[in-house]
């Protein structure tokens, strides 16, 4: 088989996937009869570029290191990133761009216009999932096509495709998880006596954190991300604002230190559970038993628990996570839509 | 789509499944468009029984607790558990006997003879992966019938499909799990202070170890569970003989405690890694830094862990388990082999 995939911004993860589909690409063709060809790549600054007979990924990562793709586009000139979308030779769109946390826009409306042109969606975006996951979910099944998202949260770990094809029938009844890599690193330092301003210092220093830090230090980037959870795994139809949400900002050295004595370590915890036919969540700095497995997610690292009604319960680690570990969730994404597993009925 | 299955075996795990089936009746038909049928029922001891149209499921529940399933019989007598494989009307067979985890028998000559016969297998026994892995699988393959084993390790924890499905084109360097209760449970005791002997006898009377312990005290069980995630994640062609196998037998409460100072807890743990082109497996009782998630998997409970070449690691922890949670693996087997995931090729 041979796909055809267009790529919507080409930051960090979209330019770790350009080195993955050429790592991979015997492997894809060994094991799942795969080729992919790269037919479009659109960037917010850096320019368009469109190539019916496919673009060489080295060439596109070369080009956009110098300044822009334009030099590698073929055909008529692209207005806008909407344009880019309607152009593109291409049977699925991987979406991996910027979006206001507020309005989970523009992403929204690239994935929309994707679907409704026929083609698979793969986002990398908590956006279109925290405000519009419904309607793309039902849109993309309207059209028979995939609408997949492994790489919204905990990177590229296999948590969407696990609930999809590991606890079919499963009512998942409470999810935990702790999903920040940037609060996770300032409430460490803070245990070890750096005070928060400094953390947050030598966090920003090193990339890890916004030159504005308040989408992760105010709890933002984990509220998108448990309501991701909660409207995928629980069937909830949550926005961002539903969310009870309190940042780290006011977490001091001491209260760190204090738990720390009592056998607890204080995390930024995301939840999300049931009530009655409602689905609640929550997110704040919360103190776990250092025997809680989420305890001991560190740095870049993240995890999750899921309470069902037909396993007990199921804690998903990941190790550290990169561009890299994203931009695999994204290939696994593409495999899986390529072998159909959109298609969640029998027969 | 109507799925006929047959039940091989109707101790604990399948007698759960049976009420699964019936608990989960409505999700499977509103959720993937699936009606299961049980066409047939063999036991060891309590005899077989056959029903083209269907078996009442609780009236294979009270047979069964009555003593016999002959009652509920529809045809020409059966001779032997061949003679059910070769005669019931199912497309998919349910294999969960008992095997001799020195032999992986007689399950694996039952799975084997199922898919000759053109049924789709779903095993929860060890055995036929530890001993016949490669074999089955290609066999299923010839034939485009699926072989799943979701249950062989970690109960129902959705351990196989996550790499079938969540991780593709990954190269699994590294395996370590804590996959066996009963030892689990003793160390725990030991740590308290209980005596080994006093310990297992404990276990003995809730029911959670063997008569015979030796199965899981001499570290066969975690064995097995090894050479089957070696063989099924690593591409290895391990047997169970190959592996440098330590029971905890000689562990100590001394040895536990002094661990337990120095902020170590001593498991049964399983480890698979590469050593150039092989893969090698190793069992033993060994301290893991309190720090290490699989160092608080506790009675029940299991976990594992990856490490790979795409994301850096993954740890999957299941809370506890019980023939519920085996049955579950199970059916998440049954309803992804009716939805064809055993095709890995796109297109």
């Amino acid at each position: 088989m041979e796909l055809t995939i267009a790529l919507l911004g080409f930051g960090n993860v979209n330019r770790a996937l350009a080195r993955l589909l050429q790592r991979k690409a015997a492997a894809l063709k060994t094991d799942h009869n795969l080729t992919i060809t790269v037919t479009g790549i659109s960037t917010h600054s850096r320019g368009q570029a469109i190539d019916p007979a496919g673009i060489d990924l080295n060439a596109a990562l070369a080009a956009y290191a110098a300044g822009s793709l334009a030099p590698l586009h073929k055909g008529a000139p692209l207005a806008d990133t909407m344009a880019f979308i309607e152009a593109v030779p291409a049977a699925l769109l991987v979406e991996a761009t910027w979006m206001n946390p507020r309005t989970g826009q523009p992403a929204t409306d690239s994935d929309r216009a994707a679907l409704q042109r026929g083609m698979h969606v793969v986002t990398a975006n908590k956006g279109p999932l925290a405000y519009a996951f419904r309607e793309l979910r039902d849109l993309a099944k309207a059209r028979q096509l995939g609408f997949f998202y492994e790489s919204t949260v905990m990177d590229g770990a296999p948590l969407h495709s696990l609930k999809r094809e590991g606890l079919p029938v499963t009512t998942v009844n409470r999810i935990t998880g702790v999903l920040n890599s940037t609060t996770n690193s300032i409430l460490s330092r803070l245990e070890e006596g750096v005070p928060f301003a400094a953390a947050l210092k030598e966090m920003q220093d090193v990339g890890l954190a916004e030159a504005d830090p308040s989408n992760d230090v105010d709890g933002w980037d984990s509220t998108l991300k448990i309501v991701v959870l909660a409207n995928v795994h629980m069937g909830a139809d949550l926005r961002p604002a539903d969310v009870d949400r309190t940042g780290i900002g006011d977490v001091t050295i001491e209260q760190v230190q204090a738990a720390l004595k009592e056998g607890q370590r204080i995390k930024l915890l995301c939840e999300a559970w049931r009530e009655g036919d409602a689905v609640r969540a929550r997110v704040a700095p919360t103190p776990l038993p250092l025997t809680n497995p989420l305890a001991g997610v560190m740095r870049t690292s993240g995890g999750v628990t899921f309470e069902m009604d037909t396993l007990s319960s199921l804690t998903i680690l990941e190790g550290d996570s990169s561009p890299d570990t994203t931009a695999f969730g994204i290939l696994a994404d593409i495999v899986n839509i390529a072998r159909g597993r959109y298609r969640l009925s029998a027969g």
